[in-house]
Formats: C-alpha cells, structure tokens, sequence
C-alpha cells in the first residue's frame, strides 16, 4: 500500500503577520520541492500527500522560506495517517496498523516555539483481545493517553519539550527539531495505531515575549 | 463539577495579515466581553476556560472584531472537554462523560470558511459491555467515525456544510453558524465521550477565491 493509499498526508495553513503575505507566501510555496509528492493550495489551507519524510521536508522548507522573511508568522499544521478519502474513510477502520521510518531533517537556523497536541483515534473493535471477549484487562495498555504521554517523554529526550500547558504541549527549538519530533512521535504511534491525527500550531518571529 | 473542573476550555492563535497585527489583535481581545471567563494570552495562542455557551461567545466575538479591520485573517482553535490539567488528565480516563446544553450565537454579519476536524477520543476501558468480556458486538456502534460522520449531517442540515476535503470538513457562511456548529458537535459527542476535541482553521477576508 502506498503512503497516499494509506492517507499519509498534511494539511497546514501558513499566516503571515505582514501586509506584504502573498508575495512571501506564494514565494515560499513556490520554493520549497515538492518532488513526490501532491501539493493543492486553496483558499484555507495547502494539502501534501506523499511519503512522511518528504511531506515534512517540504512543510519545513516551506515554513523556513517564509520565516526568513523576517515577519512574524504562524503555521497551523495537521498530520494524518490511517484515514485516505474525503467525506469518509476509505479504509475500513480495523485495518493492521502501518508503520513507516523515523524522518530525518536538517536544522533550519529557524527558532520555533510550538503549541503541539496528538490524538491517537482508538476504536474498540481493533483490539483483539477484547474482541475474544477477554474483558477489561486487554484495554490496559491501548487507553489513549498512554502514547500521548510517551510522546511527551520523547520531545524530552529531544530537547525541545518546553512545558505544558492546556490542551497542548509547548516545543522550542529550531523548526526542523520541533516538525521531527511532533512526526515522530505521530510516525510511532501510527505503528499500532490506524489513524493517528497530530495538530501544531507554530509560532516564528513573534515580538511577543516566550512566557518564561 | 464546574465546567472548569472538567476541562472545558479552548485555545486559540488569532493570525492577521497585515503589518497593522498587534494593534487589531489586541484591540480585538480588549474589547470582548470576559464575564465569567478565564483567559491567559501567551506568545503562541490565547486560553479560555468557562462554560462552552461563554468561551464561543468570547471567541466569535474576537475574531469578529478582528474581521471588521477589513485585514485578512486566520484563526486556529482547538475546544477540549474531559482531560483537565497540563501534563496529565486531571481527570482519570472512564469518569461518566458529562453532557452540556447546545449553545446559541446570533450571527456577526461576517463570512467565515472553516477547515473542521472532530475527535472523540474513545477508550476500550470505558465500554462497560467490553469489560465485562462480552466481545466485539458490544463495540459495534463505538466506533470514533460514527459520531463524526453523523457531525457532518449536522452541519449539512445547519446550512454551513460547504464540502469534504482531506482530514477536515469544509464549513461557509456567517461566523457565528461556524462555530455553532463545530461547538454544537463537540458538546453533542460529550455526552457520550469524555475527552473530546475538535479543531477548525477559520479564514475570513481572504483575497484567493472559494475554490467552488
């Protein structure tokens, strides 16, 4: 099954905080390679569907071009695995979990401070234990916030966990950083997990004060 | 419980586009009425905590601030109910899920297009039926698409449904119908769901056609 089969893809809405925006959106986009992979922007948002490393090169590239701009700007960032198809998922849920690589990227030089949540999307029917009809003990290790938790552990180890704060976790550190961990931990989880959904919202260039 | 107590609340980034940011945004956020709210404002997004009917209301009434500038603009917001606390859940996953009223808005006179995504996030342990060892039927109408899909024919039956692109829902018409809509689903889903959150991407003033 190919990536795009499977419904790996993005979605992500860059906001540039300056009256010149589309000139250094559209430049940035226009930029950024976007071999292998399918890119169509509309009025809300751009979508990239392809291969998890490339869809993040491209987003990082994308998001660093506009950043060097000098203006402040946010990006609001979906990642999606596990549910290909519009109106409805066209797998059917209980499929075998797909799992892919750890990605790679370089450092941009870009400072990055992110708000990040990770929504592992369980169902009961995929639990095969609890379909034998072996009860409650087999659930003990798929509730949802277990992976959630352990991503959090892993931003640690990265360096870039910043501290939490409500509803999402804070990153800080260079863009390439922040978008690798936040993929990775969604990669990982996408290992037992079908649909596995991340969402970032980025922060660069800001003249706000980092609340520390 | 208080709807603090459990965890109602939103975070937002309102984005503008222009130069003129700091002044629209914060005279956006100074003029809204915060009664019987909790808001904390940081580099990266805007916290609100309070009853559901008080936090959209503060929310639309924000963004629609920010809309009559006349600037371009983007809002990313998450709505979470039922995991209080930054780290962890305050509370323990499986407490009865805790339902609410559906909200009013009276429309703002300002066009929104929204990107919508919904999730409830279910947990095997919280299905009595599986833990008592009853086996898969007892999942069959848990399934976390279910209550999206049916979310969806909210939105076509509240007029605002504009279309289905990947990993989100495509919403248009007044500011106010939007968000109604998306918090209607998500407090509807919370009756049955402890921890449910959802996200939209709104963008108003945008100069790039509906792609419709």
């Amino acid at each position: 099954m190919t990536p795009q089969q499977y419904g790996v893809g993005a979605r992500f809405t860059l906001s540039v905080y300056d009256s010149d925006y589309v000139r250094i959106i559209l430049g940035a986009l226009s930029e950024a390679d976007s071999s292998g992979l399918s890119v169509e922007t509309n009025d809300i948002s751009t979508f990239v569907t392809g291969s998890e490393h490339r869809i993040l090169e491209f987003i990082t590239d994308v998001i660093a071009a506009a950043a060097r701009s000098g203006a402040h700007l946010s990006a609001a960032i979906l990642l999606s695995r596990g549910c290909p198809g519009e109106l409805q998922c066209a797998l059917p849920e209980g499929v075998p979990a797909l799992g892919a690589d750890p990605i790679a990227l370089p450092d941009t030089g870009v400072r990055a401070r992110a708000h990040w949540s990770l929504y592992p999307l369980l169902d009961p029917l995929v639990d095969a234990d609890a379909g034998a009809g072996s009860g409650a003990g087999s659930g003990t290790t798929r509730d949802h916030m277990t992976p959630i938790y352990l991503a959090i552990e892993q931003a640690k180890s990265a360096g870039v966990y910043s501290g939490s704060d409500h509803y999402a976790t804070r990153l800080d550190g260079d863009l390439a950083a922040v978008l690798r961990t936040a993929a990775n931990a969604w990669i990982g989880v996408g290992e037992t997990v079908q649909h596995v959904v991340t969402h970032l919202t980025v922060s660069i260039n800001s003249p706000s004060p980092n609340r520390d």
